[in-house]
Formats: C-alpha cells, structure tokens, sequence
C-alpha cells in the first residue's frame, strides 16, 4: 500500500475535498459540546452521534456508546497486515467565558485572514475537534480513492476530556478486548513551529483539586464583624500564597522528592531547538518567567512540576461595593507532575497543608478534579520512527520529538490499561488561543495535518 | 409640649396603629431598591417617591430631590420653639445574593414567630426601611394626636448608602441653608441588647478599594504555561495574604499611626458591658478572635481599625475544571478606620504598597470606592443627655452609650458640611443578619422603636 501512485491519488484527493472538508468541521464546530457544565449534555450527545454518523458514511463501522456521561465514539476500519492503530481524540470543548472577549460567535465557526494566513475562529476549532478531524478526513480520502485504508484503524473519541470526566477509563477497561491495538495515536498537540512537524514524547499529569473553606455560619456585615469573626478570603490566600516560596518553587512538602533532572543529552537536544523565551512569553503578554528562578522557560514547561490557581472565589463579585464578610470562599487548584510524581501522594500532601493552616473553628471541604501520571514515550520504537518519516515527507524537513506541558490522561490510560504506547501527533500552534477567547485553528494546520495523517497511515504499513 | 396628656395619647396611637404602621413598612420593603445595581435605579425612585408622598400625607413639605444618582428625600415639618432636628436615614438596600440562602423572597416581608418573638423578614427590614419608619411612623402619630410635632424636624432620606454613593455630600453642600438644624439624628444603629437602648458615640471611618490585576493579554491553558506565566491569581493571594501578619495586626506602612489607644474609663465603661465575646461570635458560628491577639473583641470592633477582604475572583468559577491561567484577577478590600485616621493617607499606602508587588511585566488598576473618617460624639450635650432620658424612659432601664465598628459616613458629613453633632439611635438587634440572607426586624424593635421616637421627640423639646 505504500507505493507512490495510491498516496499521491489520495493527497490529491485531500486538495481537491478541501471546501468540502472545512464545511464538515463548521458543523461539527456549531455543536456546543461544553462537557462540564451540564446544561450542554445533549449538545455533547449531538456530537457524538455526528460522528458516528461521518464515519458510517465513510466505511467504518462506528457507534457513539453510552457512559454514565457523555458518549464515547467507537468505529472499526476493515481487517489489514500491519500495525493495528487505536486513534484518540475528544469532541468535548471548554467553557467559552468571557464571551464579551470573543470578535465573533465561538459556536459560528469563521474564517479570518491572519499573519500566517487564513485561520477557522470558534471554540474547539484546534482543541480538538480541527485536530480530530484531520485524522478523519485523511482516512475518508483513502476509503474514497482506494476503498479501504493502508492499515488496520480503529477510533475511540471522547467527550469529557476538558472535564476531568472519571468514565473513559472505566469504558477502557470495560472494553479491553474490543479496543485491542499495536499503538495508540493522538492528536492532542502542536507541532514545534509553524514549519516543524512534531512528535510529543514527555507529557505532564496533572491533580485536580478544589475546596470550600467555611468560617462563619452565614455571611456577616464587615462593620458589624471586621476584625473578630475569621475573613474566608483572607484565609484562603494566606494558603495559596503559602504554596510558593519567593524563589518561584512549590512549597508543599515533598513535592519533588521523585522529581528527576533532566539526562544532559535531553537538555542538549532541547537546547538545540533554538526556543525563544521571550518570544514565547511575547505571546501572552509577558517578559518575566514565573516559575523556578534557576531553570529555563522550556525546562519549567516540560520538566518541572507547577502549581496553579485556576479559579479563586469569595463574598461580593458584582458591580459596586459590598460590605461583606463571606461564609465561604473557594479555590480550582491544578498541579502538573512530572517524572515519578504520584498523583495521590502529591494530593494528599496538598490537602495536609490546607488543613493545617485551618483555624479550629473553620473548615475545609476538598472536591476532587482528577488526577495522571506524567508519561514519557521510548524514543527508540518502530512506530515512532515510521511516524517521523511520515511528517518529515510532508513537511520537507526532520520531525522532532518534543515535551509538553500540558498533560492527556488517557495516553497513561492507554499504557496501563491497554499495554500501548501513544504517538502524539498535532498540527496546533502556540497561539490557538486553546481555552481562551477567539480560538483558532489554521487552515494550513487543518489541511496538512489531512496530508500528514494520509502519509503517516502509509508509513506505519511498513 | 412634654406634659404627659399628650405624649400618653401619642403612645397609645402608636400601639393602636400598629398593624396599619406595619403594613406601610410592608409596602416600602416590597420595592427593590438595590442601590448598587443599576438595573433597580428605577426601583430606588419608586422607593424615594414613596416615601415623599407618606410624608406630605402625614403633614411634612416633602419632595424626591434628583442627584446624578438616586434621588435624596427632604421633607420639613411645621415651624416650633426648641430645637430643630435634621433626621437621617436610607431607602436603599444591599443586594440580596446568595438568593438560595434565603428562606422566603427577600423582597416579600413575612412576619415569622422567633425565639425572640415576632420578626419581619425582608431585605432592609432592618437595614434601614425598618429603622427609618420608626421616626416617621413617631412623627405620624404626633401629627394624629396633636396636628403638629413636639419640636421642629425635617428629615433628609437617602438612597445610596449601601453603594458608597458620591452624591449626598454634593447634595449638603449645595443645600446647605436648607438643610441647616441644631442637631442630627441618624437611626442605623443597634440596641445594646434587648432590653437596653443605647446612643453609639463612636463609629469606624472606611476606606473602600477595588483592585484588578493583569498579567498575560489573555487566558491561558495552564498546561501549556503552567509555570512560566505569572498567575493573577497567585499574585493577588500574595498581596492579600500580605497584608495581615500572623499575630492579626494590618502590615501596611503608617496604619497604625493615628490610632489612639482607648483612654482608661472608657475602657472600664466597656467592660462594664458584660459583653460576651464567645456569644457574639457564636451568632456568627465562630469561637476564635481573628483580629489583634492582644486585644478585646469589643477592642477589635470599636476601637480597632482592619482590612477585610469583602469580594475575590479571578479564573473559572463555574461547575466543573478549566484549567486557565486567567489575564485577571481582582478583589474589593475595604479598611475600617478608627480616631483619627486619614482615609486618604490609608489609601494611599494600600496602593503603594501593592503597586510594590507587581512584577514589571503586570500591571494593577485601583478602583476608589468612597472612604470617610471614624466619629466621635462629645459624651456631654444637652441633646444627648435628653435623648437618653427620653429611651430610658420608654425601655425603663438607663440607655447605654456604646461604640460601633461599622461605618456611618453621613455623620462625618454633617459634622464637615453642616457643622452638626450626630445622635445615633437605633433598634436594631445583632442577630438583624443585616447584609446577609434572611435579614430581619424584631417586631419589637418596630413598635419599642416608633414609641421611643415619640418619647425623644418630646425630650428633645426640654
């Protein structure tokens, strides 16, 4: 299946379906699949149904199965030599708060002219429904030019990814046979630059926490109690203040005992990558890198844990003034891992210092977000290496391997509950604005990353 | 006009009025007016309409005077010998979030049996429709009995106390003739207790303050910058945490300056009190003093200034996880003055002192939200000592001069504008949870409330 003249039919078919193509992702854009608010769980099952229905249409076998939430999609390609693929990739987008921040409507999927050409405006346009169908479109160009495709694919596609939802592993253990596979692809993250296609091999975990601290019984005038009863918002950021020492690092005890350095080969490789600091945090508006103060921006990022206030809350939040001291306040707190970090050995010693810093007469009360392993993908594989190949044809220069920061449970999920190894491959670039206002996706992204799959699916036929 | 005829017939109007009185402060609780929201402005002219057409109904010259915010009510009785009072109080009320925790609507009065006996929950029941209909209900059954009133009063009502309203200073001054009087009465205080009335002689001064902190120029994935990127949110914990240390006090520079100690028989009347420290906090569900550890409750409330975190938010405060890395983060922190502290001064410490904390690459914007001086009433008046007679008369035990911790800057004002001494008297009960859900009146404050008005109206006449 590898000879030139089908792959070259078949990325000639990706060009000319490309209009085609961009009309099926706007209406897999114009779903409103916000996983965590519960509101929008029919729009979440709407989702998943559109794409069992594409991928009938195309020649899999597909159904979007119940969970007790969200539907997961399943689909099976036709028996071939070769490796067997397990493909990942979730349907389900964030919040779109602060709407007033958004140019246009993020559910009405738009096409701007940008720097770096034109670019697809809505909320999931990269993460991750752009991503999940560049993989999708490439396997319907092979079914449409060769009836079949070059190696044995299945798919399994989420929905309560960006909601830390507890039932995708479950469904994986439940369907261990079923989801059987050599290797498992994502596509989940970017590429290096906009030039440099990329392999991720280090991933960070994550634990998710939140609490709700309570003082007083109810909440109470600040003339009336200002000084004697307990302030929730004072306390709660005398702790999260206490979680960062001066020097940028993590305070809670423990939190880097299984830690490694990074090999100095790695810290080599990385160097040479030629990673601008201040470029990057030009990004965002910044110039001053946050965290340790002893270690470069790509090391805080790929190789060091962080701690993170994702959302912080208490008393009078409206217009104007309220002399109020709260009842409660409360916390979103994230921690990446990286290494041997255990996720429940780093949660409860986070919760063994927020309770020691609660008054007697106040309480804590912790909700619990999820929690992963940091993963780390063997370098030497054959996959990995046919995958390389594949990216660096279509890009006409090497493929790198990369970390990221960011952390895709399911990838450690794949490891420990199906024996795969992942190959995370992406097309997103830094400034999608990924959980953010304006979201984009690049058609260039969304166009070759159709080409880069057509001629990563070859490649792995060996 | 002090002999007894009159006065016992005016007493027993009041008694036989009562449920017709109570069904006009019904009326008044029923309209919204939330100062601070601009979607109930027209609310809070209905409430100054209201209130302007009683009075001329009663037998005052009463208006709704516009301002560039809500309107001031001021309304004069008939000429008399003796002294002329200028009585004060609001129509406005706080907002009434968290809506779930209250029992009945809040803008619904319901009278409820108590442990104390008949209460009416409403907002501003007690906070200050309540207390404010005490004097103008005393002033209707003079007019019934009499066709006049004891002495000359004229009332000044306004509607933005609870939203540090800009606009009453500016109203005083430009009317300053009009409104000129020998002395003030403001009815927004508390009893002593149940059994005791009391004169407050001293009140906190405040200073409010709203900060927005930005670092990045957008959202972020935490994964992505978890580390690298300053958090709002850390950064705003720091500054907060930064502002108590661990044994209670306020760190800023200077806080402390203009604060005088307590003179010695002051102290002694207050521990003559028998205030009970583990009782008042045990209405608010606490038992630990969260201000100065060397320091009285009473201390700490009266005589104490402090810095309450009153609103905090930065990042995701929905259901669920987003793990961001919000642009902004943002708090509303008032500080409550006592002697002779500055507000200006104290304000401009505060932002010095958290401009000091932001990293060059953020920035802060300070949002003023009014500020006043502490009071303190000259102990030896005439009107204060005929004022107390008039309350021990009707509660037939002496009337206590107390302190208070919350903030009246109205009686600042009077003071600097109309160069009036301010007599705090009011009905109102600790437990009123005024500010809070569920806000309540005793009954008996209403009525004990309308009848000492009728006894000081009379006392104040010498």
């Amino acid at each position: 299946m590898t000879d030139a003249a089908p792959l070259d039919a078949v990325l000639a078919q990706v060009d000319a379906g490309l209009d085609q193509s961009l009309e099926r992702l706007y209406a897999l854009l114009r779903i409103k699949s916000i996983s965590t608010d519960p509101a929008f769980a029919q729009e979440c099952q709407r989702a998943a149904d559109w794409i069992a229905t594409e991928l009938n249409s195309i020649g899999f076998s597909a159904s979007a199965r119940p969970t007790p939430g969200h539907p997961v999609v399943v689909a099976h390609g036709p028996e071939q030599a070769g490796p067997h693929v397990l493909f990942y990739a979730h349907y389900d987008v964030q919040p779109v708060d602060p709407l007033a921040l958004w140019d246009t409507d993020p559910f009405e999927p738009t096409l701007v002219d940008g720097p770096n050409g034109k670019k697809i405006v809505a909320r999931g346009a990269s993460d991750d429904k752009g991503q999940m169908l560049t993989f999708i479109e490439a396997c319907r160009a092979w079914y449409a030019v060769t009836g079949s495709l070059p190696i044995r694919v299945s798919l399994m596609l989420e929905g309560e990814e960006e909601s830390g939802g507890k039932n995708l592993a479950p469904f994986m253990e439940a369907n261990r046979a079923e989801l059987g596979a050599d290797i498992a692809l994502v596509c989940d993250t970017d590429m290096w630059d906009r030039q440099t296609p990329s392999i991720t091999t280090m991933l960070r975990g994550m634990v998710g926490e939140e609490i709700e601290i309570t003082c007083a019984s109810k909440d109470l005038h600040s003339g009336m109690f200002g000084n004697a009863a307990r302030n929730p918002n004072q306390l709660l950021a005398e702790i999260i203040a206490s979680l960062r020492a001066p020097d940028g690092s993590v305070t809670l005890p423990g939190f880097y005992d299984d830690v490694a350095e990074i090999p100095p080969e790695l810290k080599a490789q990385w160097a040479g990558l030629g990673f601008d600091e201040a470029e990057y945090l030009g990004e965002a508006g910044l110039s001053i890198p946050a965290g340790e103060q002893n270690r470069s921006v790509l090391e805080m990022l790929w190789a060091r844990p962080t701690c993170e206030i994702n959302g912080m809350s208490g008393g009078y939040l409206g217009d104007g003034f309220k002399t109020v001291i709260p009842a409660k306040a409360s916390a979103k707190i994230s921690f990446r891992l990286v290494s041997n970090m255990d996720p429940d050995k780093i949660r409860a010693s986070f919760r063994q210092h927020v309770q020691s810093m609660i008054p007697a007469d106040c309480s804590v009360r912790f909700i619990q977000h999820g929690g992963s392993r940091a993963i780390t993908v063997p370098s030497d594989g054959l996959y990995l290496s046919r995958a390389l190949t594949g990216l660096s044809d279509e890009w006409g220069k090497p493929a790198v391997m990369t970390g990221s920061g960011g952390s895709i449970p399911v990838a450690g999920e794949f490891k420990s509950i199906l024996g795969l190894d992942t190959l995370l491959i992406g097309f997103a670039q830094l400034d999608d604005a990924i959980h953010s206002p304006n979201e984009k996706y690049d058609l260039a992204s969304y166009h070759r990353g159709i080409r880069s799959w057509v001629r990563v699916l070859a490649a792995l036929a060996g």
